[in-house]
């Protein structure tokens, strides 16, 4: 250990911070993280937005863009506007040190070894992306690249609820569903690094077809996606005038946030979309519990924020879809890190890369 | 690593095996495990047999021991079989050194601090049950215990086709149904040693009441215990001359086993019974395999010996409920260990305790 520490008090990144007497007599120096040694840039890509962050050493986040995508952007446009939010952070007045190196979350699949996109189901004409090469050759950086819900889960483990625990699963609910599943305190990527593929597990066999090609999974029930797609059917059959008038008559652009915010206002269809949705989440999480026994699991993601109706439901089928000795061993936990999870798990990604170059 | 192999020199556990010249030229010892250091005894309860074996320390069956379990045997005669097929291992003619250590799988809960069994969902009245300290009290030597599907797992990652295997998993098809989970090549035991419980994931919403309190469990429709019911069914309301006829009449007796053989005959009612099993069973391992990412899936346990039917209906249903690019990156297998496995990872379990000692 005192090998890896003299490393990175030599290249700056740890700074003496005093000392400390310790119980035994004996005098303890303290170090820091040098915040200002290095920054890095995070970017996710979601379903619906592009989120970037520029943080230091500490994880401290300096800087942040937000950028909404509606269904339907074209693939070259939103690979601009990426390279655009990573150029701005590249460029930010608020960089306290120059970039290390930067971490890049796309939803899908990652080919591990050249870190490109495979495909993106939720991203219609995404695919073969060579998301690491596009950027370290624009930026000059490497670049390391993650599934998001994996990238957010990771944020958990280093800075949210995953702190200081093994065996946890992290379920990312947003415009598609995806989990980070943790055993003996490790990301378990799988023997293709395809993992967590939660939202394409079957909870009603022989149900609507997936974007995957199955039938029946659980993102067709029960993703921000599907919400939106029969909260816009319920406006346009006249089953709701509060989502009806939250969308000014246009259902197309009904999201699953403006669901979210009927049903707490007491909306009787908003609510009834969401207990179907916690029904079927509650499931295939329960069946997963029943699978992993973690001690926790953790409930983040763009669906999650200002959902207190969603996550009750979800509270309640979990209870009733979990074999009962493993039930009664986990804990239910809500992210606090928001909607910006997986952009801090991509810079964690980065930042993670820099300690296993000099340890 | 030359320390380890040092203790077990001098413990008799390795002897030299001559000598090899490396392709540097330079002469390496070669070493071999001394067979008849030290014995081993693994003992498996399940939930319609117990099988005990007698292993050497080169995994070698020196002595086997068979007992068939008939539902509702009461749990002190269980126990006491159990006793008496240690006993006569432990006396056994063909053993070639002493007993070293004792492993026993039971089918669920063990508790890892104390080794009791906690609760055998599928042998009524079993629980709460102090296998270690009474095995341990009787025999005078340490006992390991473990659940029968993980004690399996062990013994595929041992001696059968998770040898070499990182991420794979285990699923025991018999009277109950459970799994062994492998990640980064360890066992993933869980956050309170409950993992596995695939038996108790829920298939069919709302459906038949399980043993566990839940509903619409695998063990519900697709476990040795449910086709045997569902046999049993049939014959009453004579949907199947084949399966009267393989019983003599007696309904409540036909087992799972009779309905494999039924359905190799060509038998409609057998063949609908293990189509019905095949696809919940290949849809639960679906949905484990979109969570988990395993290279491999190995089908084992009583149900799928010599059972080739529902080997078929669980491979074409695995195809349909795996996510594709999940399907794609897997192996299905059948276990060659037949029946004995969850013994032989018992001896193994018993074993590996050995090897922690010295190393």
């Amino acid at each position: 250990v005192s090998v890896a520490v003299d490393d990175l008090l030599e290249e700056g990144l740890l700074t003496p911070a005093g000392f400390k007497e310790s119980s035994a007599g004996r005098r303890q120096e303290l170090l820091a993280l040098n915040g200002s040694r290095g920054n890095f840039i995070g970017i996710d890509l979601g379903g619906t937005h592009i989120i970037g962050v520029l943080t230091d050493l500490t994880a401290r986040v300096l800087d942040r863009v937000f950028f909404e995508i509606r269904p339907g952007l074209p693939v070259d446009i939103i690979l601009d506007q990426m390279r655009a939010i990573c150029g701005s952070l590249a460029g930010s007045a608020k960089a306290t040190a120059g970039i290390l190196s930067i971490g890049i979350c796309v939803p899908g699949f990652i080919n591990p070894s050249t870190g490109a996109s495979i495909r993106a189901e939720n991203i219609p004409g995404w695919s073969d992306i060579p998301v690491k090469a596009v950027f370290e050759k624009e930026f000059g950086r490497t670049v390391f690249t993650e599934d998001c819900s994996r990238a957010f889960g990771i944020a958990e483990r280093w800075y949210g609820q995953g702190r200081g625990k093994k065996d946890f699963v992290f379920l990312d609910l947003g415009y598609g569903i995806g989990m980070a599943i943790f055993t003996g305190g490790r990301l378990h990527f799988g023997s293709s690094h395809k993992s967590g593929e939660i939202g394409h597990t079957i909870v009603e066999a022989g149900g609507r077809e997936c974007v995957c090609g199955n039938r029946g999974c659980l993102e067709t029930v029960a993703s921000g996606k599907a919400i939106a797609r029969d909260a816009a059917e319920g406006i346009k059959g006249g089953r709701s005038e509060l989502l009806s008038g939250l969308t000014q008559g246009d259902a197309g652009s009904v999201t699953a946030q403006d669901v979210a915010i009927a049903a707490g206002m007491g909306d009787p269809y908003a609510g009834e979309l969401l207990e179907r949705a916690g029904f079927f989440i509650g499931l295939a999480l329960g069946n997963a519990a029943s699978i992993l026994n973690p001690s926790a699991v953790i409930l983040g993601g763009g669906l999650v924020g200002s959902n207190k109706v969603l996550v009750e439901r979800i509270a309640g089928s979990l209870g009733r879809h979990t074999m009962g000795g493993i039930y009664r061993d986990l804990t239910l936990q809500v992210s606090n890190l928001g909607i910006d999870g997986s952009a801090l798990g991509s810079a964690a990604l980065a930042m993670n890369a820099v300690f296993d170059r000099v340890s």
